[in-house]
């Protein structure tokens, strides 16, 4: 008998019949013998389509009254799937943001799980299931408030956590994790473990498969996840701490994103705190810088620095290095039309030679590197946008993730 | 400066342009010195979608999560209108059912308000409006719970009482109670004043304009009521206590309803206890005997008894009288073509010769009388469907109420 967190996510519980095929997967488990939490988040669309009324009134609306507005998603959700549970002879029972309470720190819109009171709904676990919204919580003051978006994965792992279940099941509308966008790269392969490092640099890098904070939470606890599908009965992904994971490959995935832009600042004067009259604006004015690269200078005095940003902060971005007069330099390049390719391996930092691996294999393609960044686990480079694909296929089959 | 109850119906809120235009009315109000307690209902159309979604799972759906569900619906609109409000600078914020708390006793679906805490409310009242949802509250087990459709009236005034306010404004898709139908009957007239009682015949026979428990309730503890439109600024309907109403007219208004069927039973043996072997089956089967005629009997030992029920009901009733033993007759008939027509009037017990002319007037336009009703206030007359309109508009005309 396990106790198990299982988590559904909006395209999961999209529908009716949707709702009521979930209601069959934790039918099973329960007749199992396992004691069952399930987290649900609202309806796909319904989140997006309340935001959308708000910004009809306002495009500053009322933080707290967001939360009031957004919360009802998920308390639809719960309730049709408790309905749904109890029309098929399981006992269920919806638990509201208040009544579990679902206690949370922080600020509305941006709050974060702190506690839940367990004794209740564990008493129940022996008899039925307990249905649980994702995305919010209370705060201290009795406001309701919400977690940010795609929340509901967080909320299951606290929950995992304050339940100390055995596992954290994330059931979404993909199979698991895959080696790359299995849409655009059709010989990409399902992953069946994954260490938590590597699952964060794939979501941070586009894999959209789980939020990165709710990844980042199971691995600051320690808790397994795995990722798998409401719709197919296959085996999903399991992820969990890097020593359980067999390291057979150097490389587990190749992940791109193409929502980068490339800023290259020629003639720079080269000394000290200069980096930091660039970024210190930039940083106040909430843009995330992403790479940096500083050139060796061909002349004494003067450097070149490049760096990424997100493609939506380009505009605002050479406006402040425009205005800001601590900033010398003799040229502004820019480049929207740029991507990020990434390879993620735990098992890269032991295998030799596989930077020169991608670069030669980008060099076959005849595909520039524009920059280039490294972590242990991660080596991404910036290229041009219409070479995506092509970078990707031909890493996917250099590393064998045919 | 008065302490006023502003309660707004779906189609009052049932876009984001209405609104904030109730935000702009309430705004008025707000500036004007008042305090303001906001009762809202649901979105137009938004609770019988929630219910539509329940049916899709279970025509049974449980009733606890049917709430949960249904609840929803008022918390949208709550924090639409609190962010609107808040978007034109005047203060405002949403309590939900547990914030408040609103405390109900009873069933599920079918609770009623007891108790709200009004220190936390009262207090904000000071300086900005309090936004409540209607048709709801909280269980003393802390489930939530409705009140019945139609309940956020009941809401506006259980609040009105509990909150001691001065007033209790009903704002609706109708600028007031009407003398008739205002959509059939062009000459209809609104009323300016009306009493409880007036109120309620009218309610029960058809003016859908308030939900008869709400008024039944400001009836028994007095709370002056007004019922005025969303869209027009046109003064409303006062409905209070009859001593307060000048009784010029001896006849309010004609109230007509379409949903009646009427069986009479032919031949029932005339002796004690006949009536309630024909009525006690039907009172257990929840079906509600309206209007009961006994003719005199042409016959020592038989008689014929009459009566009218809703439509709906017609088929299990002659189902129930078919198959009980104890009910002897010989002959069932039925129509379910017939409608009432009702003149409803405080005055019409001091004011002689009301009966006869609503007689003579039907005869005059050769309307045919199946079954007559009478109370106090109340004259009803039972006939065929198709003359309904030309019966209200006569009477209208005769009782001067064009």
């Amino acid at each position: 008998m396990l106790k198990k967190i299982l988590k559904f996510g909006g395209t999961s519980v999209g529908s009716i019949e949707r709702i009521q095929h979930v209601a069959k997967i934790i039918k099973k488990e329960f007749e199992s013998g396992n004691k069952i939490i399930v987290v649900v988040s609202a309806m796909s669309g319904k989140t997006n389509e309340l935001i959308s009324l708000s910004k009809e009134i306002s495009e500053n609306f009322d933080r707290r009254e967001l939360d009031v507005l957004l919360s009802s998603g998920e308390q639809v959700a719960c309730a049709l799937l408790a309905g749904a549970l109890i029309e098929i002879n399981i006992k269920a029972k919806s638990w509201m943001n208040w009544q579990a309470p679902i206690l949370t720190d922080g600020d509305n819109n941006n709050a974060r799980i702190i506690n839940v009171s367990t004794g209740q709904i564990n008493k129940f676990l022996k008899e039925g299931v307990a249905i649980i919204p994702g995305f919010q919580g209370i705060s201290k003051n009795g406001d309701i408030t919400t977690i940010g978006r795609g929340g509901s994965d967080a909320s299951a792992v606290a929950l995992a956590k304050i339940f100390n279940t055995d596992t954290c099941e994330i059931y979404t509308d993909v199979d698991g994790v895959y080696s790359s966008d299995p849409n655009k790269i059709p010989v990409a392969k399902k992953i069946a473990k994954i260490s938590y490092d590597e699952m964060l640099e794939l979501s941070s890098l586009g894999a959209k498969v789980m939020q990165s904070s709710a990844v980042q939470t199971a691995m600051m606890y320690n808790i397994p996840l795995e990722v798998k599908s409401t719709f197919t009965n296959r085996v999903g992904t399991k992820i969990f701490d890097q020593q359980n994971i067999d390291y057979s490959k150097s490389v587990t995935g190749v992940a791109y994103s193409k929502d980068d832009a490339k800023i290259t600042l020629v003639g720079v004067q080269d000394k000290p705190g200069v980096a930091a009259n660039i970024f210190e604006p930039l940083n106040k004015a909430q843009i995330n810088v992403d790479m940096v690269i500083q050139n060796i200078s061909s002349n004494a005095k003067k450097t070149d620095i490049s760096f990424t940003i997100k493609r939506d902060d380009l505009e605002k971005t050479i406006k402040i290095l425009d205005t800001n007069k601590e900033i010398n330099y003799q040229n502004l390049l820019h480049n929207d039309k740029v991507s990020k390719v990434s390879i993620v391996g735990a098992g890269m930092v032991s295998t030799p030679g596989v930077t020169y691996r991608m670069f030669r294999g980008l060099a076959e393609e005849k595909i520039n590197i524009l920059a280039i960044s490294t972590s242990e686990i991660k080596l991404s480079v910036i290229i041009d946008e219409d070479n995506t694909l092509k970078a990707v296929k031909k890493l996917h089959t250099i590393f064998e993730l045919d």
